[in-house]
């Protein structure tokens, strides 16, 4: 009898999830449950479609009609899963239904995809009209249809999401504050060495900033007119709040599954949850919503990346339908693109890794992308980060003109392969050709700045 | 006593060791001889020197006034060394000496960076004005003096430089022939099936190709006229020979120094020179005369690179001045711009691995740079090459409209580190941002495509 796989939530997770369960069992039922209208998007897109490099129809990849019909797969939208249950009695049956819709279904395996909220803190007005988060088309149709009647927006926070929306709608001539409650932007992920010239090269474009100040209200009648933003009324006519994710835990709550100190699901390697300390064979779990091993430090993470969920879907899903494939621990590489600026990283920035209590040295580098002798060569600034007693490289972070992915995923593969510094220097290479590189790229002068200071 | 160090060669190799080894020691007496006219610059830059893409003062970095002022090192240009001694006598006593200009110097360390010579066939008519070389600022100055009363030119040697050459040239309005013969262009180190677009995208820009032909001669009188390609006389104004490089041992040989299998000179970790089987303490080796280690597989590799030369040099200049560095084995990434295509390697190729009689297994995979929704995505292709024993990846290529060299100095990293096919798709992650790259790299398809083949 073919197996009945359930997926809840069709995001780059769940989607993968589903197409891997499919690839990995053509004869499955697989269902995806989602309260979204719509289905395989790219949610980071969403500020280059306000800003209008893309169209909404442009990011949505496909629809549920395509689904079925290429991939013999049953969407269903707009639609809340009531419940989820992975029951053991007594004698060792077990309960296994999801109910939507008011209708119950029973399941083999289940994949657990039911992603992240945006953190919206808990202050007066923000259910007033003006206020958005951007994660869904949906969601940022209704935030572009406002946008088209208003002028100034408060962007609540400075991730990487807030600083491309600020910059997105500065560039269509709209008046952005950015209320930052950190002293610096991209605060966490990004040193504040390499994040201020982010934030300067935005001031430049004129966006606005309050830092190390915290959005304490929603301030409005019918509609926002200001927020609240540290004791100062900043007049405005919408609100984004851009504050970071948190895991969506309230169906694996309902479930009784095993969450750990970040407030996200617990895995097996193989993806599989856990239950009071014991393995749940049938539920698998893959996006925001779950717990990742550091690569870096021996201990937990959160790589809430949308390259992350794919990956984890694909394992989560393919397990599913009976493959044994393991999810490794995570480094977890971002780019974020501002401008005619790149800023990525990778593994540990400072402030990640005092969290591991560890001691840390550093190394920076700044030089040009590519031979300088080359026209149109761009500015790169490397910083690489590496454990004082190991000597392992534990991250790094660029900030350049163009081309500081494919730098990032190279550091990236060195910290994960454990690499020490002296080790990088020793057996690194890198491939040259003056349009677009130089003859010792400037990831080695930082290294080598690394190895001094250590 | 300051110490003496007598560098040969000024190449990336020779320069990068002069400078390293002024970094080790403030106080050397470090003196530089070359039979070039200048120093300090990129020869890979010529074919866009000659395109009017950059200027010939542009890609010469310093002068010898430059490095006497602001590093000390003496640099004796268009100066022959005649030979180079270190012989041991009986008693123990070594004479170390260099007679250069008619000149004796006395030297406690001694870098042989003598670097390449451009391999032309034994035939007739190379030494007819006309005949030209890419190697050196003068050289090119040269050949552009010639060009400009030539309207026709054959290229014997379809590699990188040939190809980038030609290219140039067509963009000047020159009537160009490539002459190779090899059944495809770049080969060696490049697969066929990764070259083929190349060869195409350059006729498509007017360049002709005589494949599997070979340079018999050069006909003219009192200067070129035309060519014998595989006894078909193509007429033409000059011809430029890019057919490889051959280890520059002349000096080597006189010293008695020890070769490997491919003429070059065998080196010890901290390149030192070997003679009769004995380290020579005081002999460094540095740049294309050297032979190299494989990173991939046990034995011997060349890798005349202008950023191996560079890191070789930073490694003999600074052991000549008495640190102890080592140089690791090498997988030689690289990468070639042939205008709107990058084309870059690193490793093996699957000819490069039967050298070494390895059963290799090919993965490959067509997507794009950027996710797709972006605008201005380009296409890239993704090859990967695994043992089939061990499931390593020993090699990989790139063809792509955009950023290619990131991506093969990540497979490098993998490469280098040993790492199989299937640790690569459970341990790597890749940065995403749409405006720079896929949610899931092609890199990972390709990987993916190799484990189902192997």
């Amino acid at each position: 009898m073919a197996k009945k796989i359930i997926v809840i939530g069709s995001g780059a997770a769940g989607m993968s999830a589903a197409s891997a369960a499919r690839a990995a069992d053509p004869d499955a039922e697989i269902t995806v449950f989602t309260e979204d209208r719509d289905v395989a998007y790219s949610p980071c897109m969403i500020p280059w479609v306000l800003e209008g490099r893309a169209t909404w129809n442009g990011i949505i990849m496909h629809d549920p009609a395509w689904y079925a019909k290429e991939r013999n797969i049953k969407v269903i939208t707009e639609t809340k899963v009531e419940s989820a249950v992975n029951d053991r009695a007594r004698d060792g049956t077990v309960t296994k239904t999801v109910t939507a819709g008011g209708k119950t279904y029973e399941y083999d395996s289940l994949v657990l995809a039911t992603g992240g909220k945006v953190f919206i803190p808990p202050i007066e007005g923000t259910q007033l009209p003006g206020v958005f988060t951007v994660r869904t088309v949906k969601g940022g149709q209704e935030l572009e249809a406002y946008l088209n009647k208003s002028q100034k927006v408060a962007i609540a926070g400075a991730g990487v999401i807030g600083l491309e929306l600020a910059l997105a709608l500065v560039n269509i001539g709209k008046d952005v504050t950015v209320i930052e409650m950190m002293d610096q932007v991209i605060p966490r992920i990004a040193d504040r060495d390499m994040a201020e010239p982010v934030q300067k090269y935005l001031e430049g474009k004129g966006v606005k900033f309050m830092m190390k100040t915290p959005v304490q209200g929603v301030i409005g009648t019918d509609k926002v007119e200001a927020v609240n933003a540290g004791g100062q009324t900043v007049p405005c006519d919408m609100v984004v709040f851009a504050t970071g994710v948190r895991a969506n835990v309230d169906l694996a709550d309902q479930m009784g599954l095993d969450k750990g100190q970040m407030g996200a699901l617990l895995v097996s390697p193989t993806l599989q949850a856990y239950k009071r300390g014991r393995l749940v064979p049938d539920v698998f779990v893959a996006g925001d919503v779950m717990q990742c091993q550091s690569a870096v430090y021996p201990g937990p993470t959160m790589s809430q990346l949308g390259s992350s969920a794919n990956k984890e879907g694909r394992i989560a899903g393919a397990n599913a339908a009976g493959k044994k494939l393991e999810f490794g621990p995570v480094a977890s590489p971002w780019v974020s693109i501002i401008g005619d600026l790149q800023i990525a990283g990778t593994g540990m920035s400072l402030g990640l890794a005092s969290w591991y209590g560890a001691d840390c040295v550093t190394g920076k580098a700044t030089g040009r992308t590519r031979a300088r002798y080359y026209p149109d060569a761009k500015e790169q600034t490397v910083k690489v980060i590496a454990d004082r007693t190991t000597h392992r490289l534990v991250g790094a972070q660029i900030l350049a003109g163009e081309e500081a992915t494919g730098r990032i995923d190279w550091l990236t593969a060195a910290i994960v392969n454990g690499t020490t510094a002296e080790e990088f220097l020793a057996n690194s290479e890198n491939a040259y050709c003056p349009p677009t590189s130089q003859v010792r790229d400037v990831v080695f002068a930082a290294v080598e700045d690394l190895v001094r200071n250590l």
